[in-house]
């Protein structure tokens, strides 16, 4: 009898039983202020994973050998952010049950609340490492409280002061970059602080989120809102390696535009990172 | 003293005050599922109108004669549909309360709620005619009342049965075309039925919206569903020709979405299309 | 458990047991001349299909109603097109040999070869009805006897004079459009001769081969050699409506080009003309 | 020794001095109000025409029975049209000078201008055929003599009232409208009138300006200024064949936009155009 | 009564009295030799500015805090760039007078030429820095005078020897940059001699134009004439930083392409680059 | 007589018999397993090359100056590789034959394969640096000994162990990289082993082969499979300048896919590049 060809990130075609990664897109930018687009992140890094390797020369690892499954696209509705992230986080809450990690790649960056929330239940102790050009400290942006631009500051409603490390910063309202002063540890444009996290993070919970604009627009246009002087790949690929040794609960990689990267160059390297991120989360 | 080179549509560079008709941009596709993108149609609109002559050959009439506003665009959260539409239908009131007609552009469909709301508070009366390739009448989509696919559905809750009038209509789910079959009346696939319309309308206050994928996929395709099968530009102009004598108290016309039109034609029609249907309606 | 959302054709999702029809992909677009990228159809239509609708308002029939299987996409070579008509002609015999009918989505209209291949086997009085702009009859093309611009003349290897009907064709050689005056039934530039035909093959065993391109440039501008001219969709619709109570013993529809169809219209004709076949052809 | 390959309009490759067509590129858009972009239309119908046949099932005629040059492209400097216009007359001069008849490809419409004045020379009886949408019979635009929208006035001051038929017209300002009802020909919106220009013109010289946004937005959206409302492929090829009769003693075809026709439809329907045009006209 | 929602660069909707800086466009790019577009610029600018912040984590500083009037769009004829020149520095001279500073926003660099004119009326003593990857020093271009690529040497017309300072350049004539050795400062693929010439510019009235194709290719593709082995954003930024405390009297930024910029982020680049520069030059 | 405008690389338009380099077009991707376009990549460097310029800052040294043949395209096969590297190598061994440099411009890299065959019969003792992100070192891709992910490993069939220096590489499968380092040297990421490779090949004859990955994704987005973390431009020039005192007796750049360059930037490189190589390797 004929089975179908199924379409799954490379690599990732395992069992869910026998993995101990979950990845799985959530493919929603409803909030999105500009350019929307993300919501078609997941299929596309699906689709253009069929031209990756699955090796790694970078760690001399393969993905082969490691054990992920690929849970394909949530199905959420766009005009109700409340309910996508009620959504989101029944379907992480059940991937941690089962006592593997949740990787979300998004959508919009406000995605990322559904799993915090998801994971907060668990780990009451939770910190939050955030890569991103962005603060995205705001109380509420345009009315709302649930958007894109408030995402972390939601997030801190969650686990509270000190408990958030952000890295690569450089945009944000005059506001809430003050806010973040007394309640983030923000440390702008770079990694540079990034050894002083890993130190305090050493036994606590972590969840890693990241928002691929932190890249330099040369390097990541492919995104609604680029950010000019950001990171290049392999400063990214370098601090991912540092903090791999801590215990990552969770985690998250957002706002990859399809529509906006005609050349598939962007979108390719969200797959590469995923590779690389996957081998060196994976124990 | 310099004055700004003021951003309007060509030719609707009159002050509010004089104008009958008032054009504004309903820059909202918070709930449209498949590929986003209309909000950019009100800003396009104005940008190709530059290109677009005043004049119309069709009805030897001018728009450099005729008093309309182009009051720009208006400023809606996408992660809330509910309260965007009430800012249309604030919008739309003080219009209608100058005694002006608003003549909205989208967005998606669902904007066309916010419109309808603030006319059926005037007009009790209230009749619609609607041109789509979409029936736009499921009562809820993806759990969700407030949908770009329901819209229609929501607007019949307001004004209830026999009142709407549905015409180029090729696509729906079963479910909604066998409800519409009861409570509006339809013409698939065309117009023909359009006079027996405009008889019955004779003494009636209508809104008229206009989706613009009721034409054909070739004629139109810079829109998020185009549907095939649909109607010429031709015959489109001969069906607002046919209405235009009715007693029309507010219009839209929605769903251009300016990413999905590299070329720029169908740009360039909505921009004719708009001057057309100005000159035709004006009185 | 969690379990993977599984991409399929929307509407296609039966087990393959149960099905009658078996859609699947054959991305190979290896020699194709100019412009490549069919090879990316069969997935484009997957996606797209998501903003379809199941209902057909043309036929009052539903894809929810019937039972067909999307297999996905063969995994095929690019530079070796005898390898790829080979793995091919393999699937489809498994399809046939299980008394389904397989529906294959191009690619570049040579993957037509194999399936042919698979069903003289089963029916040595195969007859083909062939919509097209071109006449592929050529025997050669740039040295190649297996071409995108050579696969009837192929095709013709198989099934002999006087079994093949072509309608729609607008583009040929001198020499393969006077060679098919003495070896196929050729209807040039519509389906006006259609009636003829299916009176001849209503007891015949039927393969239908449908390239996109048989549509106007203006219909289905997203195709690698676009030819103006052509049958509008109605007109297809009309004509694959006549056919269907023909016995179609498999079928096939190629040469969608994504990459040249960045409205998405085009892929979103393909989509609904799918849709439309299956109904009119499942009983 | 090795000869370069070279790179020619398909079947347009004869000497110049057998030839009795000579094709030639003016990519001049200079003062293009709105999008530019025709500059590179030639060159990139010389790349198309690399999937063109060059037989015509239309004509049964071959482009390789018959002796076209193809001269390659001018080298026009985009500020200055005076000059550009000077050295279109130029080349034209020549060719006619031999005894050939120049087939100029734009461009924006303005290079029409350099050309007509070489033929005006010769031929102090020239009447104009004139397939476009637009009427270009401005006196200026924005304050400049030469423009695209005044090619046809200025052409006018050349071979003055009664001389010029005009068909397809659908925009202009009011000015213009007006001013060519005492000085041209002009059908509007169809080739209608033809018969009686065919009748009026059998005796005279005729310089044919073909236009391309004549065509219908759905049938040619790759152009600058797109008009809705515009005739099919099938009614220009009509057209033109009705006057392949008539003494054409230069001709040209402009305003396609290759930046502006991503999908390369638009550039493939102009050299099928040009193919047919070749065997209409050649005798 | 309803007001317009008028469409301004974010951040810059003071009133032109109380403004000490003035934006304006200068939408022109007649002589562009191959791929125009810059036209745009200004528009795209204005648009996409909506997705920017006013504060500036760099500085400290934000837009809301100072007083920027945008003038929106000259309307410039393309054909004519004497007539262009003209208007440009008809309008900077009514800025200069009025005390405030112009601000021009290309456009191709010729445009720069019309407000050098108006300021080197004011400022006879006027000096130049230049940031560009290509000199720009011919003295005409296919037999112009005036054209992007002689536009410096224009302005050495007017300013003469030791008083323009060149820095990024990568590309030129051999010719060109022979005759710069002996007329200009050449600071070549980089800022290195930014310190020296801040030195000698202290006490001069400075006019700063840049060109945005000094950056590298990766990060600012949308450009007609992208040249590889630029600057980088952050490189730009200091450079800009070291001569903020220059006497500054006028400045532009010229040649974004829009349509270049498929992903926008060349665009967004211009907006944070703008702001930056605002923040740095006002006092 | 008119001439033909002849469509040439700028500055390449010497005679064959003058020249000692030859440039010519292999426009092959029929392998490429992902995204097909480097067939387009020759002709796009041709067009683009009009806006280069032909003189070098970098070398001081003008095209103008010395004597290059661009022999326009081959015409290739698209379903045959083995046909199409036998069409290589033969044209390869012509100009070989006539004591000229061969300069193939891809292609997919497959193509380097029917150049080094033709190298390897005149040159025994043959080397090749390889600039690549990828290794191409599988000894057969989807089943196939011919692809461009096997073609050095063809070539190493060739010329055998120690031969063969591979500099970027920074993917591959794991089974290739294991392979190359028993048999290939190769410098991962970087050049970092350059001058070592240069002191090896003093004496050697040496082939260059460049795919265009080998630079980062931000620097050249244009290509089928970019990888993130290649080469800047500067250190790509930097090493081929180190190079260019060997004896490089034939050489090659692929990858560049012009539908993937959207924006123009990377085929602008590619021009640039090629100038710079054509000026060092050239005495």
């Amino acid at each position: 009898m004929l089975e179908k060809n199924i379409h799954t990130i490379l690599g990732c075609d395992n069992n869910y039983s026998e993995s101990k990664i979950v990845v799985f897109g959530a493919p929603y930018d409803g909030t999105t202020s500009y350019r929307p687009g993300t919501r078609f992140a997941a299929s596309a890094i699906r689709n253009e994973s069929y031209s990756m390797e699955t090796y790694s020369p970078y760690q001399d690892k393969d993905l082969e050998d490691i054990n992920v499954f690929d849970a394909g696209d949530l199905e959420l509705p766009f005009g109700n952010p409340a309910k996508a992230l009620e959504q989101i986080e029944v379907f992480s809450s059940e991937i941690l049950k089962d006592e593997k990690i949740p990787f979300m790649i998004g959508g919009e960056h406000l995605v990322t609340l559904g799993a915090i929330r998801a994971v907060t239940q668990l780990h009451k102790d939770l910190h939050i490492i955030h890569f991103d050009a962005h603060s995205d400290l705001r109380d509420e942006y345009l009315g709302e409280p649930l958007s894109h631009a408030t995402v972390i500051r939601r997030c801190w409603d969650l686990v509270g002061d000190n408990r958030i490390f952000q890295f690569g910063i450089r945009s944000g309202s005059k506001e809430e970059i003050y806010w973040g002063r007394k309640h983030v540890h923000t440390c702008f444009y770079n990694f540079n602080d990034l050894d002083y996290a890993v130190d305090i993070l050493k036994d606590k919970p972590v969840y890693l989120t990241i928002d691929l604009d932190v890249l330099d627009t040369s390097v990541f246009p492919g995104t609604g809102t680029p950010e000019a002087g950001g990171v290049t790949f392999n400063e990214l690929l370098n601090a991912i390696k540092k903090i791999s040794n801590l215990n990552i609960v969770a985690l998250d990689m957002t706002e990859l535009s399809p529509p906006l990267d005609p050349s598939g160059a962007s979108t390719a390297l969200a797959c590469k990172l995923l590779r690389e991120i996957l081998l060196y989360v994976y124990r």
